[in-house]
């Protein structure tokens, strides 16, 4: 019989700074599938901002493992040096996130970009700065905060106490510069376009819900007009699924447009979504008290 | 790369007229899943009704294969001339069951379940009738009817034209008896309680939204009283979401309870609901266009 014990599944989304030379990026990307049990989801280079962006899931062990040999790899294969791209970077492996996807926490992600830290720093003698919620100094949550004067700039103030990294050597590597890791909770695009043209409408209506300025926590909301459309949009990141979720963000939207007699016309999800997300909304607005996992056949399959 | 082609998974849950002796039940489903890629999701006995219910999934090719094993070993297992229990039943595998789980219609189980009845007939020489979707005969749709008279009743009428089986010799197995074989829709159990205890109000609703009384086609319903609960509720199975999705179903109910000035208090799941339904609902009430299995991290992991 099954077990019935969730599978642990934690996302990586590691940049490296290379978009241009596609060997490269095949040899990082090779570094980290070749830690069993990975499963690549996709990468993608982009030769203007001259960076990749690598997505793979596993258990939380192999997920640190592949993270590790990936970093490892473009130490050797990159060259802070001779890097040149429009994107802002700190070193050959510029980020690396660490996301919970299924039966693992924040917190459980935090421990992983930490211990990944310290060995990056260690066995790699590459400075690291720990972001988001993997932060151990407040001013260092945000990415652009860390990554600022990019590498070029690091590279004369990281002698100084407030550019010290959190793990390995105060100097920047000769050839892999820093590396910032951290944790974060699953980023939800998700879009309401409007039965209207008035993007002022959008714009109140993100102001309203948005958390920076009075509405719900873990909400960004923007005001847009899609020009083919001719239609407005309320374009947000829901960046807590679990404290906010989407049922919530909707049905103010849904309230917000009503005052202006304005209809939600239809919404759309860029990328993808947690199953537990769609659990969530489908139980809310089917009066369920709880849609759990092992309640969907497949889930009860995979896990 | 993953090649982003869905997985296909057929469910088989088998009947065996078998509840007492445990150890006979574990050959049947020993015989199950030593086919390999297949996945036991559950089973259970009931002595009374001496009889056992085994559920599992696996590819089209698979589960053909195991629910074989399974009425093989089943047959070698099970003698009919002295079986006694509650349930109404036929043989030693009593009816088998074939549901499309994901990347499967309807019309591929029912390939699967005349192909197994064909080889069943043929190779075990037991006689075996088509159900449900895979009906060949439409008096044979419905099972009660074909199991009409029971075992013994069979025996004596199965040399008439009317009892004449679809597949196999025109005589019960000696010890097997015979075997109902067909595909049906995953079947969704769901029930909503009313803000209210008075059950003639349940009893009319479900009147309203029952196909057989002029509601929604596939679904069929009962109006209850939870005594415990001292609330009347919508007992409801959906046989088939993809025509008669979940959403349509409670938002009549929910109209229907409202000109009785009742409200929908909650409702509940019994069992499992295929990942597919799960997404239709969630797309329905976020006035999403369409999400896709593609578009959830977990269903990309997995399939």
């Amino acid at each position: 019989m099954d077990s019935g014990q969730a599978q642990r599944i934690v996302e990586c989304v590691p940049n490296f700074s290379e978009g241009r030379r596609s060997q490269v990026v095949a040899e990082i990307v090779a570094a980290i599938t070749s830690v069993q049990g990975v499963k690549l989801l996709d990468f993608s280079s982009d030769a203007s901002h001259n960076r990749s962006v690598v997505t793979f899931v596993g258990t939380p062990e192999d997920v640190e493992a592949a993270a590790f040999a990936g970093i490892e790899r473009a130490r050797d294969l990159i060259d802070m040096e001779q890097h040149h791209g429009e994107h802002p970077r700190l070193g050959a492996t510029d980020v690396v996130p660490f996301v919970p996807i299924a039966g693992v926490t924040t917190e459980e992600c935090v421990e992983i970009a930490r211990r990944l830290g310290r060995r990056v720093g260690e066995e790699l003698q590459i400075p690291v700065y720990m972001y988001e919620e993997a932060a151990m100094r407040p001013d260092r949550r945000n990415l652009a905060d860390v990554r600022r004067g990019e590498y070029e700039g690091l590279k004369a103030a990281i002698g100084t106490p407030e550019r010290a990294p959190d793990y390995g050597p105060a100097a920047v590597h000769p050839t892999a510069g820093a590396t910032v890791i951290g944790a974060r909770m699953p980023l939800i695009a998700f879009n309401v376009n409007l039965g209207t043209s008035d993007v002022e409408i959008a714009k109140k209506i993100a102001k309203a819900v948005r958390g920076s300025s009075g509405g719900l926590a873990n909400v960004k909301a923007l005001g847009v007009m899609l020009d083919d459309k001719h239609v407005a949009q309320v374009s947000m990141n829901l960046v807590n699924y679990v404290k906010t979720p989407v049922h919530r963000v909707l049905e103010m939207v849904r309230r917000e447009a009503a005052r202006y007699g304005v209809p939600v016309a239809e919404t759309e999800l860029i990328g993808l979504i947690p199953l537990d997300a769609v659990l969530d909304t489908a139980a809310y607005y089917l009066q369920l008290p709880k849609l759990g996992r092992n309640q969907v056949i497949e889930a009860r399959i995979w896990d």
